[in-house]
């Protein structure tokens, strides 16, 4: 449980570091408000999207929210948006995201998943397979797209889906698990 | 990539901040757990539900944890519960909530989307339209209201479901993309 | 509103501050680099994973990122993978999870919902249910489980589900809402 030991901190210490941090974090949100007319996390006030996406070798106008979680061998190319709360996941085989994608808020990628270690109580290991995302491909809110899928150029994936399978180019994928239309 | 040039931190020093840091944190979790029986991330354990809505003109008794995007023009009524996770997009027309409604942990609400500037690799621009949620509506976790909606008072929208037209006052939509039922 | 009232930090200063904060980040990022592979947020920057699934007396060999919101009554076996954003309410009841589990990012499990408080604009109570994970259940992301659900041992709930009625033992729960098929 939370430990409840003595500190060297008194309660009264940690007050003031509170009001100190507070009105930190409000001159930041000030900036961060006249700057992009929004409001931000915490963690989204002590960085910035461009250099956190930079930080990771992403492509030039790409911007990543503090947020996302980055595991592995993921590559982005230029001009792809990945908003807050994003699953990048490199740890199973390459991660591939090409340019002038929306990665959604919520939205995760994936080339790994547990569950047959999970349901074996870990005597399975882990599945991987490595996943690619085209160009201009528009990944809505809170979707899952499963390792070892393909999304093609220019696909749409709709929110709150579920792929696991490919997606061609142009494409429409809907739903969860997603049914996928062609045009 | 993360950058390794040489640093006036040594390690001895951001080994000092980090003990520093953790001990602050929790003396500040051991308070959020008594106040309110939670656990919270350090952004929450920072700042307070009440101040983050208040900061930002919401009524009076709305909560909001800190993870919590908002962009543009949000307007939000009294006593509504905002959860973690969520986005309040304003940026592509007013989105106005009304009061007594509960937008739940990883709740998305739009003003614009970005398909065709994405499958057009940035040569379209951005799709805009208000949105609209009235008094005493439930929105479960996860669920994604597309931009133009207009949900009515006392509605529910299932978790995971994604709303892409309007919801009468009163009915329920379901599923992804949601079917609506009215009573 | 943010309040734009006169400080006792200067612009400078701040700038000063947000210089070290970035500073003192890097190294820590550089870090978990270094150790887990992977790029996390802020809050996961300040904290371990082990430590803060020990703190709230969870099993051993079980992990939880930063920004896992737990409410009230929450136990948490061995050997279980908690993923960012998830949560874990124990605030309506019992939330029991079981060894060897994946709740995967997003996922979120609860004893209660404000479906009836919502409608009524807060006349009626929030519902209120014990809930019940097995051992070795995988909970795909972003899947949400209703409060007074029992999933039995080795289940798999696929990602973006919306469960709403028990799980067997073995079982797949797939869909918002789920169908389940047992084997």
């Amino acid at each position: 449980m939370l430990s409840n030991t003595p500190s060297n901190f008194s309660e009264q210490k940690v007050d003031e570091w509170l009001a100190l941090a507070r009105e930190f974090l409000r001159i930041l949100a000030l900036r961060k408000k006249d700057q992009f007319d929004r409001r931000v996390s915490v963690g989204d006030l002590l960085t910035e999207r461009t250099d956190n996406a930079a930080a990771y070798g992403f492509g030039e106008g790409t911007t990543m929210y503090d947020n996302v979680l980055v595991r592995g061998d993921v590559r982005v190319g230029r001009n792809t948006w990945i908003g807050p709360g994003c699953i990048l996941d490199g740890s199973g085989g390459v991660l591939e995201i090409g340019e002038w994608c929306s990665i959604s808020a919520g939205a995760q990628i994936y080339t790994h998943h547990t569950v047959q270690r999970s349901i074996s109580l870990g005597e399975k290991p882990i599945d991987c397979a490595p996943t690619r995302i085209g160009n201009g491909v528009y990944i809505g809110p809170n979707a899952v797209i499963q390792m070892g899928v393909t999304v093609g150029d220019r696909a749409i994936i709709g929110a709150n889906s579920f792929v696991n399978r490919d997606v061609p180019p142009g494409a429409r994928a809907f739903g969860s698990p997603a049914q996928i239309r062609c045009n």
